[in-house]
């Protein structure tokens, strides 16, 4: 604590990232990073684009990217907002869409950063219960409120709302912002991009980290309606100009042009994500039903801080959260067959010692 | 105006960057970029770094360009923060080390994202006025303020304050942050990092957009107290918890360790500036003595804003403030020789007609 630092920082409780180590050797299945590349068009681009044009700003708005994103789900590039990762787009969500006025609403088990948000915006909030078998209810989200964020599919549940039920949320609360968290939506769940014509006050966030397998060049976008975007440029516009370099710029359009690519390696995680669950389930454990590129798991009988600690021993990391009703279970991310099966077999090995 | 945007948003005044023109053919001498490329070294990194591994979240510390920036400075990587572009970095600042209790000082002319910010976070502010000859008063920024914070060398003015002359800002507000925003330093001005060690209250703020030639990759950072850096940390993981993407990381620390094209270009462009001024001078402007990579200048009979205009026709496109005190410049990027020569001869034309 220093006496430099304001209110708002000593207030701070701040969000803490999974664990990035150094060692190579490790295989790391705790932050939902893609087990298979991004796309060969898209390292050509970012190839291409590092050249002597790096003097130069890139364009402030993104176009090229934001028409890119704008001709994959059919809409206006009016309708697009990139920023530097999803984190900053969902930072400057909270800061100019949520009302201070009524707390913002989100799930109880949810991700993480979203309380954190608030705390850095002067935001209360309140958290809406998941119901035993961790589903979100969408009829729990009711004005009076501040706005309303919430992962579909969820984190670290990877458990899915249909379309219908999003829409619920979304029709139920006409007055205030809606945001609909999609940064795994790929790999299982219904892109409610398909509503924000219809509804001006839904707001569509996803990222390319995940199913475009770019966590290391931090680009997400949101999608909605074209005044919710211009919202979003004024927050944006008075607090970094160029949010997105240049090599972000030519790497994220080039990956969200390439369908191919995208579709066979998102095919891949979901397979390989039901032979883990089902080898799971083999080894005696509980596997939430995943819609995401990880599994949210606990065993009957072996405590999963335990396991997680026996599981480094071996080089493999998972993540553990130490939080109310979710500290039994493990939150394993979808890795390569190969990484897979040396966590199966240390699992196995685990449950015998 | 929209009924979702809050009270916040609606109250901003939005930043306006240098237009950035999608025309190939365009001189563009408006925002101050480098008319010299960036470190092939640094491409190569960039190249290097464009592989498989983006699939993975870069170091959220950026500790290797932490600790490329403390090896050139001589300081430890405990002393530096690392941001995505000097904006978020000046961002953070205000956001977390500015405090509301007072108004933060910066001069009357000056880089015109500071009360941006400022609305931003609802701070207030007051102005400290230049002098006759637009320099900067250093015993006119006294307590009480919220903290203080000034361009040396000032943008858009060029002109550069001794280190003595911060030292007496410093010293003068022991209990507020006090923040030198040297963007421009490698061009003429002396680095109040050589103060760090001995004012717990001094925050530097430097980028990689000018003097390494970087502005399309978005890299800046901060030196000061390690308690400093602490709470920009904290910011910064309440916020995004990955904000320099793996390539600028690569890119920029290589271009800090390229000490022999950091000083080439540097020189080149001290000299180009040192030929630009002469030549403008025989014209008959007023040129005020940069230590930057930009000049303000003003004709004692032409209209600055026709005199742009002209030369936009021509293709070349330099910046005008519509703004008290210097309604009458022009700010120009210093170019390359040819550029230059360009300009030089559109303004004696001008001139003619």
């Amino acid at each position: 604590m220093s006496r430099f630092w304001n209110s708002r920082v000593r207030g701070l409780d701040p969000y803490v990232p999974g664990e990035q180590p150094r060692m190579q050797r490790l295989i790391k299945l705790n932050t939902n990073e893609n087990p298979f590349g991004p796309s060969p068009k898209a390292l050509d681009a970012i190839r291409q684009a590092a050249d002597e044009g790096l003097r130069l700003y890139p364009d402030p708005e993104g176009s090229e990217l934001c028409q890119a994103v704008a001709d994959f789900y059919g809409i206006q590039p009016t309708q697009v907002f990139v920023g530097n990762g999803s984190d900053e787009v969902l930072g400057h969500i909270f800061h100019g869409l949520f009302q201070p006025d009524e707390p913002v609403l989100f799930p109880d088990i949810t991700y993480s950063f979203y309380p954190v948000y608030c705390s850095l915006y002067g935001l209360a909030s309140r958290t809406v219960a998941v119901d035993e078998q961790f589903r979100i209810r969408p009829e729990a989200f009711q004005p009076p409120n501040g706005g309303v964020i919430l992962p579909n599919p969820n984190a670290p549940t990877g458990l899915a709302l249909s379309l219908a039920e999003i829409e619920v949320i979304v029709a139920a609360n006409p007055d205030r912002v809606v945001v609909v968290d999609e940064a795994y939506v790929d790999f299982g769940a219904e892109s409610a991009i398909a509503l924000v014509d219809r509804y001006p006050n839904l707001l569509v966030t996803q990222t390319l980290s995940k199913s475009r397998s770019l966590a290391g060049l931090r680009v997400g976008f949101a999608v909605g309606d074209p005044e919710l975007i211009e919202g979003l440029q004024r927050v944006k516009d008075s607090f970094n100009s160029y949010p997105v370099d240049r090599l972000a710029l030519a790497g994220a359009a080039a990956a969200i042009r390439d369908q191919e690519h995208f579709e066979r390696t998102r095919d891949a995680v979901i397979a390989e994500r039901g032979r883990l669950t089902s080898e799971l389930e083999v080894l005696g454990f509980e596997v939430l039903p995943s819609s995401t590129n990880f599994v949210l798991a606990r065993h009957p009988d072996r405590d999963a801080l335990r396991i997680s600690e026996e599981l480094r021993s071996e080089g493999i990391i998972v993540r553990h959260f130490k939080k109310p009703r979710i500290e039994q279970f493990l939150r394993i991310t979808v890795g390569t067959p190969d990484q897979n099966d040396e966590l199966l077999a240390a699992l196995k090995a685990g449950g015998k010692a």
